[in-house]
């Protein structure tokens, strides 16, 4: 069967061939080739379980590190309950799935122990203490791009900040700055939105799950928003990881270090693909096409 | 209810505030002032109208100034109905919807008067008889992009080239550059792509439909292909428009020209937003984030 590019057959075009390769070539080789030291198990505490729909789950890794107040008032929202029997309202194609209150108009909700408005933290001050692994590739965007503590990001001389990447998640607000509060968010489903960086607030990333938050019937009203309500996808729960037994579905996933070596192999690997398949590398790659690998902990 | 940036949103807060307009500012207020003049129809002997799953409907606008062969076959395979019963076969989250023959390894299916192999049109040298509109804007994949016909394209002194954007179509290929011939057919559904270009013939773009084929589920096996026969999406048809009654569904759209000037003025708009829900203009755009509007014809 005829597919296009992708390491799994790439892998199985060289083992095919029976090479022997000495070192690892492609994504799949790189990954099986890693060291177990450059695995990372998310941070149960600041890490979300969604599950919605028909049993679907989705795991969240929240960034403290570039939206501290922002994280903290999702994580009290997520203790008080806020988003359970809430439903994802609107999915616009090539754009965003977005969930919260369908109510919201009406305030009727309490947001517990969380702030109803919250300072926008759509970037942050340098800092080195934060972690910045730079890709040397240009960007259109911003300055510089890269990868912080498993984020795709950005820099310029005085500022980072977390880039619009597809499974990237914000915070829903109003006109002002600071409508937006955690209580409303949404992930990118489609070519990143690059021009929304620095505009509102991204508080993680979809670490699991993405494949169903992404394959959601697209709403027909204005702006992606399903027009019934028995259109939407009805959330049965958000929980902490860490409140969940072991994790939850959390507790069994590990990413590669984003400060590794075998990331900067697989994304060299991605910026000129060295597999059979592909005839005329690159020589590039966007901060939004580089691989974040997951997987189940051994 | 909390939207994030949007055209139609944007437009509601400016009307709201009754701010009068001297200029459109917006998407929306630019495609509203737009001329007659600057939409055109699409030319139904190179546009497909494929029906799949539960009476969706896509419409495919081919290629033929850069993949003039392949278009032909694609146009020869529809008439010759070998679409027709075939399915969606593929669906790999953040990459490609792919379609063809589930039983292609038993090259059973006859390919009418279409060629079984094509010679790879995965660029063309520059000719100053296709239009191409660039942009000023900045790019990590080639020296420069625009569009050119209502497509996304890239160039270098030598050649031109469509660009792997959201929503363009492919011809699937196996390891030899010449074994794709438009039987087995993809489109992009996810982040743009892009080192796929100049690796694999993009023949079209899908003008209308494209959240159908974008909210498909995931498949579950090797790259995304559906493990069962039962989780494919059966394909009813696919006709070359030409071949309807007035154009069927393709008929009765429109689109922009790329080379008028509301397409310059809307991604103009769209480089630097000017509506009040933006803080921050980007001062950049990505040629795939340029919008290629279809409307209904009046």
């Amino acid at each position: 069967m005829k597919a296009i590019a992708l390491a799994a057959a790439a892998l199985a075009a060289w083992t095919g061939a029976a090479l022997a390769q000495e070192k690892p070539v492609t994504t799949a080789e790189i990954i099986a080739a890693s060291a177990p030291s450059e695995w990372r198990p998310l941070d149960l505490s600041h890490t979300l379980v969604m599950t919605f729909g028909e049993g679907r789950t989705a795991v969240i890794e929240l960034a403290p590190a570039f939206a501290p107040k922002t994280t903290a008032n999702i994580l009290a929202l997520a203790r008080a309950g806020y988003f359970d029997g809430l439903a994802i309202v609107r999915v616009q194609d090539n754009y965003v799935t977005q969930w919260g209150d369908p109510e919201e108009g009406d305030r009727a909700r309490s947001l517990g122990a969380a702030a109803a408005t919250l300072a926008p933290e759509w970037s942050r001050p340098r800092d080195r203490a934060i972690p910045f692994a730079p890709l040397p590739d240009r960007d259109g965007w911003a300055l510089e791009t890269g990868h912080s503590g498993g984020f795709p990001a950005a820099r310029d001389r005085r500022d980072m900040w977390l880039t619009h990447c597809y499974g990237m998640v914000g915070v829903a607000r109003g006109e002002a700055p600071d409508s937006g509060n955690g209580s409303g968010l949404y992930v990118v489903i489609g070519h990143s939105p690059r021009q929304l960086d620095r505009n509102i607030t991204l508080a993680g990333r979809v670490v699991s799950g993405m494949e169903h938050l992404a394959s959601l019937p697209r709403g027909t009203g204005a702006l992606g928003f399903y027009e019934r309500a028995e259109q939407r996808t009805p959330i049965s729960s958000v929980r902490v990881a860490a409140d969940l037994p072991d994790g939850g579905p959390a507790g069994r996933l590990e990413l590669l270090r984003t400060d590794s070596a075998s990331f900067a192999a697989l994304t060299e690997a991605r910026r000129n693909r060295r597999d059979a398949w592909y005839k005329r590398p690159a020589g590039h790659i966007d901060v939004c096409n580089v691989l974040l690998p997951a997987r189940p902990r051994p």
